[in-house]
């Protein structure tokens, strides 16, 4: 879709339609806009622009429309409009999608909204049949629909998001079995650990982002049609015949509740903002892994950029920003919190605050995933530096353990060990450069094959239990992973087809 | 549990067992504690102070000594210590517990935390055994496990609060269906509905509000115990049978994740807060129903407090303060963002700021949902001021659709009750007192059978369609609602009986 | 200045300037942007639309061309360029900038920041004198000047626009010194008030809000440039003679805080969030006022929206909208915050999500606050409904005060009146229906005299302490306050002059 | 003051004085408190202890003694009690501070606040006298008092803290003045910096707090009594007298605004946050600065933490904290800001959370910022690393500025290092190693005075400009920032001898 300017002011009135009934169209336009409803005087045109949503939710034509169609054919379903008329609407729709998509529709301040700009456009084109659309409905229970609709599709290419990063995460991960790196606690070295078991901490994370927008899909997809402005209607419509046609499983169950509702909006924001937390834990860490003091990773030029003074500089822009923009993100999940807390009941025009933080956290989520994602692969691990960073004190907690299986209770153990680091860090000497005689000096208990725990693939290999780092076992999980992302996606794909 | 003062100097030294072996702990209390590994000078009281975490982290002591029950048993199990020793650790365990429990425990601050502190008393009580326990565990996954225990305890009562105020709901409903009141949007009076389905609004936010605690209780439901302090263990321990003794559905499946993961905690103040929203929408209209103004309910003298300066005041302080702790959750969340952002795997310190934020959020939370269930059946409902309010205006759209049953296009219809409106306004007049040959001066179409519309009740019952307030509808909701928590409430239990 | 389209791919190849000495633009244009480094590959497109800001921060081209200007001269004047390089780069910066106004300009996305766009556009205009304007200069260094020059300017614009609402809302006072109204605590009635005394309740909030935003410009009044990219420049520059260029009084004096330091910003949107909030309260405010039950005021048409569906409605969006738009700059509050915390010095990429929550934020505070300025003397108050609203409960206090004055002790003279209230309440009474006699069985010390207690106004009038809502108190405020506004805007002028 | 546990029902039944005239305390209590007003029925317990402040708000009990002192003092000045019963108030309140202090004063629930805590048992002690305390007064002024007079002597402290923090900074600075090291962007080495330029960066963040704090000082130092519940009072008092008592120079202007107000905490959050903020910057550094890698600084061990399991580690868990507790901070400031949001005018008891938020803030803040003054000089500086990192790369803007002095446009330097620095790279050598002939190849106007650029020292002595690294620049800033401090210290002391 083109994005024409909205003017202030109707660049062109709208043209009469010949032979069209009067449906007062003109003399409403004067008015300022097609709802006259009880009022005397047109708003001011700073109110107006203030109060406009159109600049930001015609992002929803489509939606809207895909709406509109559904409900006109309702209408005729029941009887309440004729077939002759939800054709003549329908077509209409059709044609103000193809305009508003190829960047002629010419939107106009007054018309508020994009639900009105499409109904005022709509009574250009068809005449008094335009007249009829809004018939039980209300612009309350049609935003709620609209916004139902694009979130559906946006959190599923959310799921497709994540889901590609995952299973590019687990194609690295498998290449990187046995590259051994230390594990950190508190920023300092801990443990040895594969890259393969450190990147698959990520899959298990985005397993649960996963998992929480799959629940938000659930509770969006819910049809709030028919509630009107929050009371129903007392016409005889028919909700199951428009949620069939819409694809939607559920009605919303109370007429108030479903057009106050915007708990499915904080449930976006939620998840996204744990997920933007994700990712900026990421991005915080290859740009730890990328200075020159850890030297565990270098960056591609492609994703880097240069300093306008400092000519030696490549700098990992796009991950700081991605860690920023988790701020953005979650001042969002702030915004619509804020605006919710205390609003009665039903409709009130605070919720329009909602589209906006919608679209900012899209729009900076799903490029943050699909970046990250090309990232990943280009990056050129420094195998040497992660390795010989992974030993010496990193060691030590095995060799605690090593004193547990000769019999000695494991405070005692962590406190032999302890000494012994404080010794050799006075010394300035490495873990692996002790002899077994050395260690005998410790504890009576070290024996010859204390050597083989000695290094850093060693102990590696030794961490087999379920969840550990050995090799084996990381590969074991990422074959369930690769199973249940192949069935996640088969999943989605069905939820697609429908 | 009594709370006695954490004193920050022992107040009695700890006692030495007669026949204990060594295990060193006067002098590593010298050193301010268990752990003494590489270093030479104690932390400074003051540092002490700051980053101890026992004066919170205590309420979880039960969750510890179960936590570390089941991992006793489980060395025991596999061989790392004795059967012998596992009972005197168990025995000892449960002794500290009862010590705790009825407040004889002293807490000093140099055991930093709620897990030391009771190794510290086992190793007092029982000796070397008491060493062991920490064998292939570090605090890391310890307050992982600690946490989650403790948090699948408390959501369940969150669950089990929800119920019993959506119950309380539903009966008032069924005692309302046919109490009229103004529906409101924009705070300005919309149509009738009755105090049924309004409160029925509040009953479905809550039943999402359940579902999300109960998929929090299914992300926190996971056993990370084996990770160790983030890269597992080489002694061969058997997660699967921590898991089974204390009920874990599932394993952590990433040591690195399992003790980085506060997700859980997000989840649950995420809920939290959309709950606490949900709460404030409910304070803030029963607060202006109880205006003067409005005047469509009493307050209790019980739920309500007096002026210290004006003899005449009655104030809703309790649904003021209610509504005003959403922010406090709010910001309890937003503590937990901020903590998480940009965080380096595996664990830090900073992790440490959960257990506060947890339980603040559930000292506000289930009080909140506690007593806003007590109020409610004692709220007194001023029927004739809330049928009065749900007329005339209110009946506008009403007109409208009757005039599109009679083939006039919405739009058109809408415009003819808005001038309709406009008049009574300036004429002083409501729509109740309009005859038919008064409606017949704005649309032919209006004939005798419109006076049938012209009231709250008919207005109520024509709105019949599935999610509308029409005491008929409304009964089959509530129908489906009993049932649908008769069901959860099943379930729950259970999932207690386990 | 017009907004066109940042274009993925440059348009139009930078035309060669004839005679021009190669600067190696036309292949710096290849790699990617004038900044080559080190680098051997260009960003990925992607990357590039991700991490440029050109897309928002054009909006401080005129500050960035003001800056270069004066570095420009600068530079001539301590003889790092010659005045002739001087004179080419200024007047080719001020054609830059009428290209930019009139939508000239090309904008191309691998310009990265307005920084560059118009520095390479300089390049290609007046070709070597171009490359030199850089010269001891950082892009880090000049975004912080740029920002800091566009807030300086837009601070004292929410200074002007604050000042005319404190200015309507005194005038609007004065008018309404003796229109009683009730004063409100807990949404219960307490005590007669004015509306003049209310409405400079808020003249207060913003008098505060004036302050902050004062103190706000203070410090973003502080010149950065030659802090470099973070560690100043070998080169001899003089700050202080930019300093004056620009009209800045001091300079920063620590190179490292000069481009970490976002401060200022935080400043910013704190003193926005705080102003908004009061918004918040005066929309909320309003809007109960005009609800039906309130009947307190009339919103004038031109400030008012209808209903799609509900013809007999005028809802206050306006101010419903302001209300909600409190959660956003909140958001952007919250969304700074998170980005600074635990940021290590200096300049990161991080920081470049100041500019789009300043420019939110100050587009939504801006027109929010000329919007409620211009519906203030709008609103028709509904003075007999403020009146009748004020009396019986409302003066219980003065009734206490009486006993007081009659030598009765204060806590045994409330419990009089509350015992007086309670029956009244009971008998479907008021105070004002109170004969001396009726009184007296409440308390002997009621005399005569305490009829001329027992009405709105004569309440209001008795209230004469300093801070009191007496007309003749509230009239001796406004004088003060006037004066006090003039000469706020004395100093602006004077500010603003320089 | 000791902190006995606040008991849910009166431990002792208030003593009956004898003599003393019948206040009905003793129904009063039955009552539920001292205010009984219309009310019937007492609040239920549960309510009691949801709404109750006095578990917290004791905490303000001397400056509520402090203000009833005043209070009780004036109404005698004013002759609404004799100069006999304000002598009895003063001496009761004496004897009840003094009672608190002890811990033998028993607090119970049913007072609700301490303000009637402390009426409650001034009535005890001294009869109908104490009766007239709560005269011309309501909770609402007299609790904006408190909470006043509390944050004006904790601001205070704040200042100090920060200033001692800053002095300390600043002789740490003297110390460091050639102490090189690499000043970072994006966290890539930059350029070089001296440790005492650096540690100058947070003393002028410390600056704007400080600044911030004493704006927000000044703002708290406003006397609200008067303003009784919201709309002053009949009775004849002298604000300026009670003013004048308590040290104020300024009173509130308008009551309502009195009452409603709540800035002056939302400008002590706001201030705490940022500087939060900035101590975790700092914080993170000396984390990234500690890490094997960097290698830049030793931790004492009295500022560290061992782990559990692993014996090598010494963790910077203090410096974790601090830095987390910053999302508390932010968390305590959107809790305030969330309840203000859209609060109708004057006194709701949402206002009651105020409170708390204060507390926490002060709590994390005061020991984060005494804490970080203490570690500080007590970290051991590794120079030798720090020097190493600061040469290479971190001197080619050094080298690109050579060649600007030669005549070079700084682009075209620019452009030129950057070839210079990728072929090193890919030679893997070091600026430092390039002897005058290999500069040559690059640029022919290198010559042999380039030499005293190729070195940390050397770069550092050369950017000599005001803010600057250099040592003499740093050294004359050092001194200015010595007298300003002492300055302040002054002011301080002068507000404090008050």
């Amino acid at each position: 879709m083109k994005k024409p300017e909205v003017t202030k002011t109707p660049a062109t009135r709208p043209r009469k339609r010949r032979n069209a009934e009067p449906v007062s169209t003109p003399d409403v336009a004067q008015q300022g806009g097609l709802i006259r409803g009880r009022f005397e005087r047109r708003r001011l045109p700073e109110v107006e622009a203030f109060t406009a949503s159109l600049p930001f939710d015609r992002r929803l034509y489509r939606h809207d429309i895909r709406g509109s169609t559904a409900h006109a054919r309702m209408l005729a379903g029941v009887g309440l409009i004729s077939g002759g008329e939800a054709e003549q609407i329908v077509r209409g729709l059709r044609r103000i999608e193809a305009e508003i998509r190829s960047g002629r529709f010419s939107f106009v301040l007054s018309d508020e909204d994009i639900h009105l700009a499409i109904e005022r456009r709509l009574a250009e084109r068809i005449g008094p049949a335009g007249a009829k659309l809004h018939t039980a409905r209300s612009r309350n229970d049609q935003v709620a629909l609209d916004l139902r609709l694009f979130l559906r599709e946006e959190v599923s290419d959310v799921l497709d998001a994540i889901d590609r990063l995952r299973a590019t995460l687990i194609r690295l991960a498998e290449r990187h079995l046995d590259t051994v790196m230390p594990g950190y606690t508190h920023l300092q070295r801990a443990q040895p650990v594969s890259l393969a078991h450190h990147i698959l901490a990520y899959v298990e994370m985005l397993g649960r982002d996963r998992e929480r927008f799959a629940q938000t899909l659930e509770r969006t997809d819910v049809m709030p049609l028919g509630a009107g402005a929050l009371a129903a209607t007392t016409l005889p419509i028919d909700r199951r015949m428009v949620a069939r046609e819409l694809e939607f499983p559920r009605l919303a169950e109370n007429s108030i509740d479903a057009v106050s509702d915007r708990d499915f909006v904080v449930d976006f924001l939620a998840a996204s903002a744990l997920t933007a937390i994700h990712l900026s834990r990421m991005c915080e860490e290859i740009i730890l892994w990328s200075s020159t003091e850890f030297g565990f990773v270098g960056l591609p030029d492609e994703f880097s950029t240069g300093s306008s003074m400092m000519p030696q500089k490549k700098n990992p822009d796009l991950l700081e920003l991605i860690r920023a923009k988790t701020g953005r993100i979650i001042g969002d999940l702030v915004a619509m919190l804020t605006v919710l807390k205390g609003l009665p009941l039903a409709y009130n025009s605070d919720l329009q605050e909602d589209k906006e933080r919608v679209f900012d956290a899209l729009d900076t989520l799903k490029p943050s995933l699909e970046l990250i994602a090309a990232l990943w692969p280009r990056l050129r691990f420094n195998r040497a530096a992660m390795k010989a960073a992974a030993g010496n004190g990193a060691l030590a907690t095995d060799l605690a353990e090593y004193l547990v299986r000769r019999g000695v209770p494991f405070r005692k153990a962590h406190e032999i060990v302890g000494a012994l680091v404080r010794h050799l860090s006075v010394a300035g000497k490495t873990i692996e450069q002790l002899s077994v005689d050395d260690l005998q000096r410790y504890s009576k208990h070290f024996r010859a094959d204390v050597r083989a725990m000695l290094s850093a693939e060693g102990s590696l290999k030794a961490r087999a239990i379920q969840g550990g780092p050995a090799p084996a076992t990381v590969r074991r999980r990422i074959a369930q992973l690769k199973r249940e992302l192949a069935g996640a996606s088969h999943r989605l794909a069905g939820r697609r087809s429908k």
